[in-house]
């Protein structure tokens, strides 16, 4: 796919007037057919869905998430997983390496002892036994997934015989295996985009294989990642925990894992500058971050306006490139912007506003936000 | 300078014990140091400082700086303003060409009435009209300064007519000319950072001269960005913006703005998973961000470990390349990490540990965080 290709055919609603940009705005239709077509494609395969929470940070979306069937959500940090645990979400999945250590064992025990369905993320010997000193004294036993790395070459055990070697040690540590999960991370590059949800199917489930033979109960086997939400949902993979898929972004859609319509958050903009070649808005690194996967033209697509790259980000200014030729706003204008990577945009702000399909706004929390660790 | 030396030589007082990573963490003796070089630098000079509260967004920093000399504080936003002005400062810039239309008009009225010293910064007649129908009805005149556009081609002004047109429409408009000010950004940049600054005293000189000859008063002529902040406090420029040097970051090391000793402020964090060739740091693109110069490797330098490169960042994790032979810290080891841009990576945070030099701790608030409209 070209660059011209991840810019132009992204539409969004028009915006509401008298926003005070830089403003995040969210489609709430194309947010409920977001979560209505992942629910559904899950439905069809008998896979549950667990979607992460780190994109939204939301209780409400939370809640809608969950209302449309799916079984729990997944956080990325003990901050989320309080947040979340705080407002009545029984089913947690922290799908994440912690090292409990300090205040963070101290945090972990309070949510096993607060959350009735509590599991973490697990993947070496040495977290294993930190974790389970760490829930040592709660009443009940703290739940773990191993991690498998299917090629992203983040976290995760390589091999089979890694994860069975961890199971145990977990075991050994007091910790009940509850199944294995992956990041197909490694599919985002246009390159892997098809092949990294079959990498997760083959190394997910050759895990399953291995600690099953190793006498562990597997009952959970679970893949991530938006690109790969389709094509590892497959095999032995039961659960599927999809994060980016509620709001989409222009690089999702760029990957194939979303349509246009998906994309359902805008970043509100003004033109507050314009010379000959080049306009300024006022949303810069600080409203649409640097986050720009390497096959994207500039920091986020300015609908209506696809010639229009932006080409540089500081702290609170945007510098658009503009043809002499191409179709330009006007000074004062507001545009939307749909941003290369939408959930480190949504970490950037306390609140976002809502734009229900009758028009009506509301503006809600980003509960969440900057619960990072 | 090469990537090996944007790493090598970065130290840092070594963490407090028992941070709950990913944890911005402040050393106040650099700090004092950072800020008592800027201003004494300034003092020999008889520059004024007018430091940009954008890096630090708190209102503790900002009054160390005033304590220390500087004439007021630059911000970058209305929301940035009206923290400060709310915290009793009275004098203030807002260095941006905003557009004060609907819910910024009010605004911009309700700063002009409550801040005893308040101007904007303006660079066209549209923006200059709506500056004055924002303000008419205010008890005092609203002053501005007239960008003018160093060679950055960002914001501001490209030649000394144009200041003239500007500054004619703006007195047309009822506002009051206090001078005129640039942003040497092009300094961020090895190749420019030594010409950047003489650009800004050349195109200064002559905007204010342009000015003058026309008729109109220029009290103020204001440089701004820390790597010029030396070089462009010469000529006709009578005060100085610098934002970043009251932290310092990697960055700003690199292109020779700042001794190593200069970087305040480190991001702790955790190793959460290690293999062969790499480890995982539980600080990713919300803890650090992705902003990256291209001439810095990696995502942050390590201290004490200047051999590893964070070659990738989710948004949770940080994933290090490191070589079989190099020094590398152990699993559930606390590392500091010195950001590539300070400015952003507070932005993520409510607060951060300010470690005072008698190794005394205290959580400050970032009191302007997310105030970035």
């Amino acid at each position: 796919m070209t660059d011209v290709a991840a810019r132009e055919g992204l539409t969004f609603p028009a915006l509401p007037a008298g926003l005070d940009t830089p403003r995040v705005v969210v489609d709430l239709a194309r947010v409920e057919a977001n979560i209505g077509r992942l629910q559904g494609a899950m439905d069809a395969r008998s896979i549950a869905v667990r979607p992460h929470a780190k994109t939204h940070k939301s209780l409400r979306i939370a809640g809608m998430q969950v209302a449309a069937g799916a079984r729990g959500i997944t956080v990325g940090t003990l901050g989320e997983a309080e947040v979340f645990a705080a407002a009545g979400f029984d089913d947690l999945f922290l799908a994440y390496p912690i090292w409990a250590d300090g205040p963070k064992a101290a945090r972990l025990r309070a949510l096993r002892d607060a959350v009735p369905r509590f599991a973490v993320g697990v993947e070496s010997a040495g977290a294993a036994k930190r974790l389970g000193a760490a829930v040592a004294e709660s009443a009940r036993p703290l739940e773990v997934l191993v991690e498998i790395d299917p090629g992203n070459r983040r976290t995760g055990v390589a091999t089979p015989n890694g994860a069975v070697e961890v199971a145990r040690a977990a075991q050994g540590a007091g910790l009940v295996i509850r199944g294995v999960f992956s990041h197909g991370g490694h599919a985002y590059h246009l390159d892997a985009a098809g092949s990294a949800g079959a990498d997760e199917v083959r190394t997910l489930g050759a895990a399953a294989d291995a600690l099953r033979s190793a006498g562990l109960e597997v009952s959970v086997v679970s893949a991530g990642s938006t690109p790969t939400m389709i094509t590892s949902s497959t095999g032995q993979v039961n659960e599927q925990r999809a994060g980016t898929s509620v709001y989409g972004d222009r690089q999702q859609w760029v990957l194939g894992a979303m349509p246009p319509e998906g994309c359902a958050v805008a970043v509100a903009a003004t033109v507050v500058s314009v010379h000959d070649e080049r306009l300024v808005l006022d949303a810069g690194a600080k409203a649409l971050t640097k986050d720009r996967a390497e096959f994207l033209a500039g920091h986020g697509a300015i609908v209506s306006y696809p010639e229009l790259v932006i080409e540089r980000v500081n702290d609170y200014h945007g510098i658009v490139a503009a043809p002499p030729d191409a179709a330009r706003p006007r000074l004062g204008e507001v545009v939307a912007i749909i941003p290369n990577h939408v959930c480190p945009v949504i970490d950037l702000v306390d609140s976002v506003i809502v734009v229900a399909a009758d028009g009506s706004l509301e503006e809600w929390p980003v509960d969440a936000r900057g619960r990072n660790g």
